[in-house]
């Protein structure tokens, strides 16, 4: 395979775990437990989120991966006649085979705009109660929103109560995909937000384990009484309940354990800073000012051309600039493979 | 948790992977890989397992467990109206809430036997074929079967050939499950079946890992042509596609780059033969003459409970004659843990 | 059409609408209304329809055919992995090319028997509730049989309390499917069960229009509070909410504004009972005993084939006695037709 | 009921039928026939279809709503990852309540434009035929739109002969939406359209009667083969196959036995035209310039407030002019009324 000669800054997961798993894995191996996530790794696994989120009254389920849980927290929450209202550039809504509308439920596009705001949540709702026509309309019953977003940019803890506030008061579900939320909380003076601070920000998220150094599997955290009931049925229902159930506890046993899933977190972004702020020193054009660990970056047709020989990146679109490209740091990218990715420029 | 410290013989998932597989993870670690199963260690599992079935003109897709498989191969199959016949007792029948008819289709029980046979398919067809009121009732067009049966039995070659015979006479896709797969060749003597004679004998089937010694996965072999085409868009649709896919391509890759399922496959059903013999030595009864790696004994409440203090059985059902439990041997079982167990009688 | 000039007696919805029904779309037919089902004439009908069960605290909707009504009724009631309980004949399991399952909902079959027991039940949800891997399987949650069933058959008053009853017991919705409602209460002395007892039976059922008199149409009555608040918006979803929704309330105006719903129903099944008898005289083989607008009767191929000539009957089994068929009675059957047909044997 | 004693000219279902509708249908009460479409009236109304559109090898059949025949048509023609493509404000995105995502298929909107073009769907298909990650995406494949659309608006002969060139060019399905269909043939002189061009310029379409003078009832035409064998199937499935079928044939046998649809789509629109120009007179202002029976006209709010004490119109949306209100013509409506609400002008 030609591709794999090149150093890959494509995304963020192009290697295996972080060796923490890799230990707890050959550690546990011969160990017997029983099946379907109903093991004591789990358990324990679930007991160190929960002290890290400081509350106790969230119920927790580890999934396989990203579509899956996106597809199984929606179709749990929504009657059949409910939606999801996003952005239009939402994973949901962008990337993922209609794994929503698989399960019958519409997706709501609010906005080309990359960031939801109550404003435009509260106008949609608003439009909704007072529409004479409103049983021909899908309802809104769900506001979904990724942090960081597919583009890599924070919600601010302020604008997630506020947003939570209008989802309350029109009777919605606040929905936080964290598919990649350790990169979420390396900025707090701009966005003043904690992990402990999601159960009091959101009915229902999860915390993303496949790019955040885990082999794979998404921490499901429920806040809302009416969500938690069921969920295992809706779990097995759509394909998603593991018989070695355990192998997704040990991903989020030592993610969790100690303070591992930040570290990462930490350690991605500030690599990621540094060669944006090599990238900007150089004179390379940003797409978006980025402070999470995917970088998109605006370069000419013969630039990219020359650095694909040496590296993967992904190529996201175009515009007049040139080409938009992203690139992704993650917990196995070091800092000699960037400083060789700068010194191309 | 007690039953931690109980000898678990109720299934074949309670310990992690055979170690050949958690060495190749340790060793693939830090390689970078592209995602969702394109990478080369998927390749060269795929090349292994089309070696083993002599056929170079099969498509195989990795997916993470037997439901996300059954409800895959199914959707992608059928049209809305269209129906899959199976066993009453067929494992998406009885065990897997409804994930076959959350894609919209209607499973049809042709009998309550546990293996199905040719006559039952043709009397369903003819039945079909003749019905004044054909459009209102569901097509059948996929017929489902395990092998091994969800009570570990087998089908010879010859049966098959007969079952398949008659779907292609009535245009059925044929489907064989065969989560637990490595364990159906051990009787050679008895079924004169062969891995490699299966790509003969179906439209599609599947090789499981999660209960033959991988942490999971399982391996999508599809033959007919209809269904290659879009089949990665369906695993996508239905959240199946790992990020990760090289996972999944690792099992496989240790499974099938020597004998190791089938010596897995050896191995585990002589375990089981032997407990089986050495059980009717002792005068237990079997519930059903099993040459897998499932053996159903039934034994009365009170021997149940005295077992139960130091095993972990699988309680199945109950009739006149006692409580009918589920034991299995796994690629970690060993003779001292089974001579510990045929003590107890 | 060759058939068109034989004489029908296959169904009870050969002909258009009782003459009543006709004129009142003569006499509406330039007022305006508004659409979607709340115009004043199908204000009117759902009042009548209240007066004569009696009860003032139900919800009602008018939809367009049997299959549809089905599918909205369970639709709206259960979550993806609940499922609907029935026999094995029931419409819904037989006749409707997986309407139900489109919906993602499993029918689970408790018996080869043509009526439900409070037993079959109780038997299914104490084996639910005790299931060790109950979130394996489908769960029950609604109840679903008709009155008269798919052969003709009743259910007493005291047999509807009991099922309701165990219903209850374990939170299970019950569902009359009343497609040939207009035929249940024509023995009273047998099933001591009124119109207005149903309110009091069941939580959601449907009273037919089409096979009673109706051109088309069914009235949705529904008693359960958790069912009435969003069953317009399943209506609509669904693709059952008429534009012209007065035609509906049209139909059940004329059938529930006196007793015309009720006279079609005595007069149908007097006539039904009429050819039953004169048959049993002649010696005929019944295959039930049904006190209902549907007869099945036991005949020789010759016989069939000799009355086929002169009339269409419906041709619903074989035993060793011979060919099942069913004849129906309608609002529009005279005994002069009936004479006829019995002067065949 | 307070609105019933104004006039209606929101919508252009207010009333009943065509007399010659109600005629036909007193005519044939008691006619026996068989059910679900297959009788003698509905095989005639087909052939004087398949006359009108100088087309014997259509296949066609009547359904009973819009909501219904979109959504049966679109699912009968998708693999489940497969899309249709649309403008923001077509009606199976706005008004049907998800109808469409509840048989699992997005809807991608491709423009805030009111008429789709050849361009967009080249963009669209051009970028899709190129996406790196085309897995992850739903596939559009059946292009939607409706004549008249949404807002009354027209394509042109030559404007569908480049958006279906476009479609064939990328193997996408055209769908035409005639819901309103009888009033797109007013305005030859500007769009070169006939009926009988029709079955060259889509793949299926169908020809809306509740809409057109009809009681209800739309007739789909499949011109593409794929489309055509399985198509009661999805009709039963889907709860639309009416037991009485042919009170469906009478509708369209009496509005194509001769003239009769094309005879009310010009009388309507005339009205329509007529209103319009007077409008235009008075110095109203018009939100689009529309030719057929649908005219969207911008008041202020004491206007509206005026006129609704004498007439119902529809509250469409607001801008900075006013008040948008839709009103409709239909086969019903007089001069007279439309004098009478001039007046208020």
């Amino acid at each position: 395979m030609e591709s794999a000669k090149k150093i890959m800054l494509q995304c963020d997961y192009t290697e295996g775990a972080h060796p923490n798993i890799i230990n707890k894995l050959i550690e546990t191996n011969l160990l017997q437990t029983v099946g379907y996530g109903e093991d004591e790794i789990c358990e324990e696994a679930k007991k160190f989120i929960k002290k890290h989120l400081k509350n106790e009254n969230v119920d927790i389920h580890f999934l396989i991966g990203g579509t899956s849980s996106n597809q199984i927290i929606i179709a749990s929450c929504l009657r059949p006649f409910e939606g999801v209202l996003t952005v239009e550039s939402g994973h949901i809504n962008c990337h993922e085979t209609g794994a929503v509308e698989a399960t019958g439920h519409k997706i709501i596009s609010l906005t080309k705009e990359l960031k939801l705001t109550p404003e435009m949540i509260e106008k949609f709702c608003t439009l909704q109660e007072n529409d004479p026509n409103r049983e021909h309309v899908v309802q809104g019953k769900m506001v979904y929103l990724s942090l960081p977003t597919e583009y890599g940019i924070l919600y601010t803890k302020k604008e997630l109560e506020d947003i939570y506030k209008v989802c309350k008061k029109y009777d919605l579900y606040l929905f936080i995909d964290g598919a990649r939320l350790a990169f979420a909380f390396s900025c707090f003076e701009q966005t003043n937000l904690k992990f402990e601070d999601l159960p009091n920000l959101c009915d229902v998220m999860y915390i993303g384990g496949t790019k955040c150094g885990a082999l794979f599997g998404e921490a499901v955290v429920i806040m809302h009484e009416n969500i938690k009931k069921y969920f295992r049925y809706h779990i097995k229902q759509r394909g998603a309940m593991m018989a070695k159930g355990r192998l997704l506890g040990i991903q989020f046993y030592e993610l969790f354990k100690d303070n591992l899933y930040f570290e990462i977190g930490k350690k991605t972004v500030e690599l990621a800073l540094y060669v944006k702020e090599e990238l900007k020193k150089k004179g390379v054009k940003l797409f978006i000012d980025s402070y999470t660990n995917q970088q998109f970056i605006i370069i000419t047709k013969e630039k990219y051309d020359e650095i694909s020989k040496k590296f993967v990146l992904s190529l996201w679109d175009k515009n007049e600039e040139g080409i938009i490209c992203r690139i992704c740091t993650s917990w196995a990218t070091t800092k000699e493979t960037l400083d060789c990715f700068l010194s191309m420029f």
